[in-house]
């Protein structure tokens, strides 16, 4: 179960990460169940990212899987075309990762949006990094 | 404008004031123009307040007045019935509150939603004193 | 049918009695096929009645009456509860009214919204009375 | 912030264009906080592009770009396949274009939509071009 002190922590190094490379994005913790449990603006980041970082969030979350994985099963030639049409739209590119506890059990899901999409990858991963994923 | 500083500001004071009285509860935190600023959902707060979090600060930015004040519009025999029904839904029940700056300026809204609805509108009020509100 | 010259006067008719008056609304003109033909949102004016102005003419174009007239057939008591839930959700409280052409025809509607629904009202008669309604 | 005397130069100015070269069309102005804040359609305009001309200055507002930047992120090979389904359906060809002040600070986003998009293009450019953009 992902805690509120462990999304604090998330959030916290992704800000630090964001704010280091330059760029402000937006930050949503999702839990195992595909609930909102914590989001952050930071000051300058695109209104459009807000729900592309939830989307990510959900999306990861839903499938305990990097977004840009899912992306793999629904581009051209891939095995479940539509795929992101379904659960009321997926995000299917990178900077949604899941989040996992020390037994490598899901936990919950991380979405990044703001920068380009390798960018919002990064921060993701400085912010898994800080709960040590 | 509302800067990710002020807002964690007012859910850090939120969730002081409801660990003090026992009530884990959502806080969500919306800009003047009504989009996503910050959100945290305590640990053991009811899922269905998630979305009664977030409406709450929907409605008081939308309107800029407490939610209890909208409901006033809605109640039967009120001027305005079926304002709820508008802007998607709103909620007008205690437990959401316009954030204004030292100037009286509107810069967003705060929804709390977890306990009963004078436990909400409590800790909502402690948590925008901590912003001088 | 209402062209742009015709919308342009009766929203620069609106503004004027709500400045009068003191009070910044959203105005809202439809055509007789309940499209939008213009609006305007006047500095100061509440967000969250920018949708309640634009209920207003839609349920003011599909009825062709004023909005608190179909009110009546859905108050307790009334004919047709639940009305306001027809059409996607209808605005049932004065302020909406519909734009008739000098052979009495109904052309499109007027909704305006931002202050008590009695000045709503106010600023929308003036606002038609600049087309001759 | 974008002011209702701002918007109705933007919107004279696009209305003059577009009656230039021949092209009945819808303008929308939303503020940066992605709020409607004045719309107009021509005499002759598609209604099929009111919802159009709305989604581009929405897509232009939520992102500060044009939207046919927003377009090359989603188009095949791009970065964000799928960008073009968030934030509930976003316009992704040209004719919106994001309104900025004298400072450069982003204060909202006009959408044209009406003729072919060259054309959009063109009378938005020329309505920015009135407010010094």
């Amino acid at each position: 179960m992902i805690t509120t002190d462990a999304a604090r922590t998330i959030i916290a190094a992704g800000e630090a990460r964001a704010t280091e490379i330059g760029v402000p994005v937006n930050l949503a913790v999702l839990d195992a169940g595909v609930n909102l449990k914590a989001f952050a603006r930071m000051d300058g980041a695109l209104l459009g990212s807000i729900d592309i970082a939830l989307g990510k969030a959900r999306t990861a979350a839903l499938f305990g899987m990097p977004t840009e994985a899912i992306g793999e099963f629904c581009k051209p030639g891939g095995t479940s075309p539509g795929l992101e049409q379904t659960n009321g739209g997926l995000v299917v590119f990178a900077g949604g990762l899941p989040i996992r506890d020390a037994q490598g059990t899901l936990i919950g899901a991380l979405g990044i949006s703001g920068g380009a999409v390798a960018q919002d990858l990064d921060i993701a991963r400085a912010a898994l990094a800080a709960l040590g994923n």
